[in-house]
């Protein structure tokens, strides 16, 4: 994450907190529980995983958007930012 | 929205095409149809209405934040543009 | 709706209130509303559809997946069901 | 998984592949990769999820909400099923 070097840890807390519930639902499959379970924690993984996203697209616009943009750069940025939201939103 | 008048049009055009796709969904309510098909054209007006927030978007980011950012003001504008996108893909 | 007539009417309403909020976005967008204002009102009508798309699939397993399954022919519709909810999110 | 024993290894191949995604997540962060190809890859990783969410979603309409109905006790597990289906689609 350029020029974000500071909340990298946070970053990195957060995914390693996913991998744990990802660990957890191969744990939940192996003992056969109850899918609506299995179901429930991969939502909360997932949403999750969709609150990191946002933190990168939140990074994203303070660092390099609002950058580019100072240097007169931005059109290529945006474009990039806003294909990546597209994306995210599932479209 | 704000600076960015010459799209209005299309903007007008979409938003026309989703209510039709709307009184299309009361027709087929009306008239019995099939739930899945029903289902289908309703995920049809959903997917139309996302595209037209990542529209609204690019828009956004490509005038309001830009000239924020432009006039060293562009914190208050990410912080509002962030919130939006979260909101947006449902969290 | 086969089979779930009783509740047309709640159905009707909801469609009928989106409707109105695609209007009232026409009309924010008529009037160069701020964008941001824009996307939260686009996305309440976004959430209500999505909570429209609940209620069917709720009718639909309720109601024609539950008497297919009685009848002994419930593959096709659980088929035409979990294809349906894919698409509803979003993949 | 209730009685669904025998795809078991498919969801946990599925599973052990979103752990090695995240974790590569997390190589990226460390490396300071571009936010937007981090976000690309988080994208992937949240797909992969959804698509075991609907696996899951499959084996259980076509197992316990079936099994449920069969012995006609379906209200129960239709009502877990639609709240489990409208958390999923994140409202």
């Amino acid at each position: 994450m350029y020029g974000y070097a500071m909340d990298k840890e946070e970053f990195q807390a957060r995914l390693a907190r996913v991998e744990g519930q990802i660990r957890g639902l191969q744990k939940m499959v192996d003992e056969d529980k109850y899918c609506i379970d299995i179901l429930t924690q991969l939502n909360a993984a997932s949403a999750a995983l969709t609150a990191i996203g946002v933190g990168l697209l939140d990074t994203h616009v303070r660092h390099c958007v609002r950058q580019s943009i100072e240097r007169g750069q931005g059109d290529a940025e945006i474009e990039l930012l806003v294909a990546s939201v597209a994306r995210f939103v599932g479209r």
